[in-house]
């Protein structure tokens, strides 16, 4: 059985657990009936089953190589990248205008979940492009509009994000890539970055990157950062494409895994002829880099969890196949698939539970970047980016981490044949083992929550949530449902726990941030396991109700009470677990002599 | 900073977390003093440090590999392998009587700290010869010790474990190999093993395998299976080697990690010329070969912790050499090494004391062992022997699923740069990942907690183990130092938690297995990290007198103190997060319909 992108349940978390349907009471978007959107997400199946599924093992195999300063893809690639465009998988949100389809973000959100679980190192170039036409559709010149947004839309151009240097990674202040202006409108662009995923590659005629750099004169630190476009092949007035720019390839990075994603060492103008123009405002770079990067963490943390997906897919495939063992206390007999046994099934369980409880997050996350965008109700849209702010560092961090955990257990069921490699469980763990680090560390993400999302309105972003979390759980209470009632019990008590923890983490953060910096990393991660658990539980009684009204598929919908009934029951305590940690404080952390940590 | 096997570390595990001293009391060993002790543990830190840890990247990159039906290991191994021979690092806990040093193997295991941490694939084997040392102690006939002990407990000859087979993995009732009697006291040993590590080397003269095999007209399943030593060149009465027996190197896996180490698909007697010996009991194999799977369980749980200890050293000088960001709120100015991050030394801190607490485990566990082998006092010996009993799976699983984590944390440390294969970080997450699986999945392990050790006196085992933890924790409280209160506290609330769901695990396991079955993992994470905890308290207690005794080192004590006391804040209190899923019962896992769980 191959890797086969879950229609239903994608459908099922959209509508039922992340409130899809205040998208389409937006009236931003044509036709949104759930037959469209299926026939949306089935096709996005099919491409990704048939197109991109078949590519993931040779692009571990046969990962991108750098020849005589070109990037070679994995073979397959680059036909696989046309078909990609022609079918327009690319430009799903994105205005008419240029070329897109006016979707909701949180439909091509879905699309994404489809490629990334086939094949991530695939993939991962396209979301880069979608991060560049983001900030390109924000802050672009009307030229650079014009001349590189069509092209970028449909991904028939590629386009790339230049942050990091060598002393610059999580710490962007010191970024020293150069920008000289050359009195025509146009920059000289100088100087080396890293991490540059799809850098450079062999499938698109042209690739745009978007480079950080400084003017002469700017200020020091974070504030004196300008963002510039810098086209691999210069561009003509008439959008033709020209001369190669002073733009190379210096290495390709030997990674644990995505070894189909080239992450490229790029020089800009070792020659000093390297020409780019300004996106923005002048030192206004990395506030608007972040605009799209926010989108991309959410992106990544749908990525990670597509890959738990794909993972999840094959153990099972695996335990339903692989005889091993009798009942307990029984000697002798026939051996049962190792899926009978309770302990493998905890295993599965656990890993689709992770999974979908991730995904839940991400499309909310993305249902409320829509609605902040579209939605008509400047209330709504409010609140919304709120939740959209509230929910970004989550959706990135708890969905990496959890996806982790999730390929670690698909390799945990194999048993020895997961440690080989010939059977690709253990290349969805090497793939996914990025996630927590690229768009902003897990540890950033956590600065993020706690210092930024807490600190708008005194914790209010995080009070909203605990708020709805709490009346969905006494909703859960009401049903009566033996499941759901116990499910929304535990969730009460953790949520309230989470509430008493922000409010000492809002505090903390305040008065002395060092004290709460401390427990950053434990804050998210028991916020995500109360936000895994609630969009999981608002799924199951929605499902209790659509159950009474499309028995014929009351089967389905038990399945997914089950899979949020296990969460709640098994890993949703994990936050209890983690709320200590929280409020250690400071002194939990005060710094030894670290001669004296390992002697 | 290469790695720098931890002397003081280990040294202060032995004595104030595992009880050492009572080993010493036995009067069973020489020279056990602490000078002696430190001297043993510096001479072991020499070798790993200087003669393993150098070749640890190149069996990475250089691993085994198959050449005309012959394993070639790493370059380096060889030589390495002679010195580690001639320096008699293998021979140390075995009797004097066949060349060994007659030390307790809780100093044996101290040794297999430092080498393990030292590069784990060249490691990874003189562990199965030990194993192979303790089955012919244990079973061997005379002319079988006289033949192969000696040159087996210098590790002159190898030795291998022979267990699965395709069908046979988890479940050994299924095995196939036959063994026919020749008629003249010997066997004709046929089929085929796989997963068998160092089936093949060239860095040992003779390689004696102990193969597990089923007799004509044995019975079915696991009470039909016998035991056999079965050399790689035929040994003739006085020790000499003579020709090839008819064993062959089928193919090499090639795995996710262990590069250096090959592991081998074995076919035995594809010619009817495969000649092996008997050892022990006809029928009793699977049993005979448990005790030596028990003690090989507890190296494991090290081996995986000696890892974890090697990426933290990698990991803390990263972070100390690192400069990146500044004060949170501080705008610009110099960066800062990522030490000064609360949240870096959060994972760090995580980091150590996971290791610490595994370590503590394991070497709590081989203590037992020994005490159970050599106490004189049969009282002793008797709580000593269940007490081994109980922590081996606790050992084998927490320690390995712990190093998981540790290396997976100094992967994040390292941010991008962890990704990266060059770096090394992400090698130390590699190797270490099949020791959740090998020596018995923890899966395996959880059910052996649940199923034969609770099974022993209706939970006694455990009981034991949690009075003890109690009355630790009411002379952590006692110390009135307010670090070890507050861990003491912590303490007794989870081992009430831990006695609660003892409790009912006993009674599931005696009335319905399956509603046990459903909670084993997580019954053996919440135990583990209980353990974990208890002998890191109880070390933390032994320094705060120490610290008296000897005020010259008290910055050491305290950093002891101070990893109990962040392990019993931080991480203890995840056991009451694993809590609730222990007693959520059969229903939980409940077989869902598969095809439903994914569409």
């Amino acid at each position: 059985m191959p890797y086969n992108f879950p229609v239903k349940d994608v459908q099922f978390l959209l509508n039922h657990s992340a409130d899809f349907d205040q998208v389409r009471a937006t009236g931003a978007f044509e036709d949104l009936s759930d037959d469209f959107l299926e026939a949306v997400l089935e096709e996005a199946g099919k491409f990704a089953n048939d197109i991109l599924a078949p590519l993931n093992r040779i692009s571990d195999q046969q990962g991108a190589r750098l020849e005589n300063g070109r990037v070679i893809t994995t073979p397959g690639f680059k036909e696989a990248y046309k078909q990609y465009v022609e079918a327009g998988w690319n430009s799903v949100a994105f205005p008419e205008e240029w070329g897109g389809q006016n979707l909701p973000n949180s439909v091509a959100l879905a699309v994404v979940d489809a490629m990334q679980g086939a094949c991530i190192s695939f993939a991962m170039g396209t979301m880069l492009t979608t991060a560049a036409v983001k900030a390109l559709l924000a802050f672009g010149t009307e030229e650079q509009k014009r001349l590189y947004l069509g092209k970028l839309t449909t991904a028939e151009w590629s386009g790339t994000m230049n942050l990091s240097e060598p002393q610059a990674g999580s710490d962007l202040a010191t970024i020293k890539t150069k920008a000289t202006p050359n009195g025509d409108g146009t920059y000289n662009i100088k100087g080396q970055k890293i991490w540059i995923s799809y850098g450079d590659h062999d499938m698109a005629d042209n690739i745009v990157h978007l480079v950080l750099a400084r003017l002469p004169d700017a200020p020091e630190g974070t504030r004196g950062i300008s963002m510039f476009l810098v086209p691999k092949f210069r561009v003509d007035s008439d959008g033709n494409i020209g001369e190669h720019n002073d733009v190379k390839v210096v290495s390709i990075e030997e990674k644990l895994g995505q070894h189909g994603s080239p992450t490229c060492v790029m020089a800009y103008g070792d020659n000093d002829q390297c020409i780019g123009t300004l996106v923005g405002k002048e030192n206004e770079g990395l506030k608007n880099m972040f605009v799209m990067m926010n989108a991309a963490r959410i992106d990544v943390g749908m990525q990670a969890a597509s890959v738990g997906e794909a993972s999840f897919q094959k153990a099972l495939e695996y335990a339903l196949d692989r005889p091993q063992g009798r009942k307990f206390g029984v000697k002798a007999g026939p051996a049962t698939p190792i899926w009978n046994h309770p302990d493998v099934r905890r295993n599965l369980y656990t890993m689709k539970a992770l999974t979908d409880a991730s995904k839940a997050i991400c499309f909310a996350n993305m249902v409320a970047y829509d609605l902040a965008r579209r939605s008509p109700d400047p209330d709504v849209a409010r609140a919304a980016k709120e939740r959209e702010e509230l929910l970004t560092p989550i959706s990135k961090a708890f969905s990496s981490d959890r996806a982790l955990e999730t390929t670690n257990i698909g390799i945990q069921v194999h048993g020895g044949m997961g440690y080989v490699e010939e059977t690709g469980a253990a290349q969805f763990f090497r793939d996914v083992r990025i996630c927590t680090i690229y768009e902003g560390t897990n540890g950033i993400q956590g600065i993020d929550l706690i210092g930024r999302k807490l600190g708008m309105g005194s914790g209010k972003l995080a009070y909203d949530f605990i708020d709805e979390a709490m009346a969905n759980a006494d909703a859960a209470i009401a049903t009566g449902d033996a499941d759901l009632k116990r499910a929304g019990e535990r969730m009460k008590l953790e949520a309230k726990s989470l509430r008493q923890n922000t409010e000492w983490m809002v505090s903390a953060m305040q008065t002395n941030p060092e004290e709460g910096l401390a427990g950053g990393t434990p804050y998210l991660d028991q916020f995500g396991y109360i936000a895994g658990g609630h969009y999981l539980l608002k799924g199951a009684i929605s499902a209790l109700e659509a159950k009474k009204q499309d028995p014929s598929r009351a089967d389905y919908f038990d399945s997914r009470i089950h899979i949020a009934s296990f969460y709640c029951d098994n890993l949703l305590p994990r936050a209890s677990g983690l709320a200590p940690a929280v409020t250690a404080g400071a002194q939990t952390v005060e710094p030894v002599e670290p001669t004296l940590l390992s002697a």
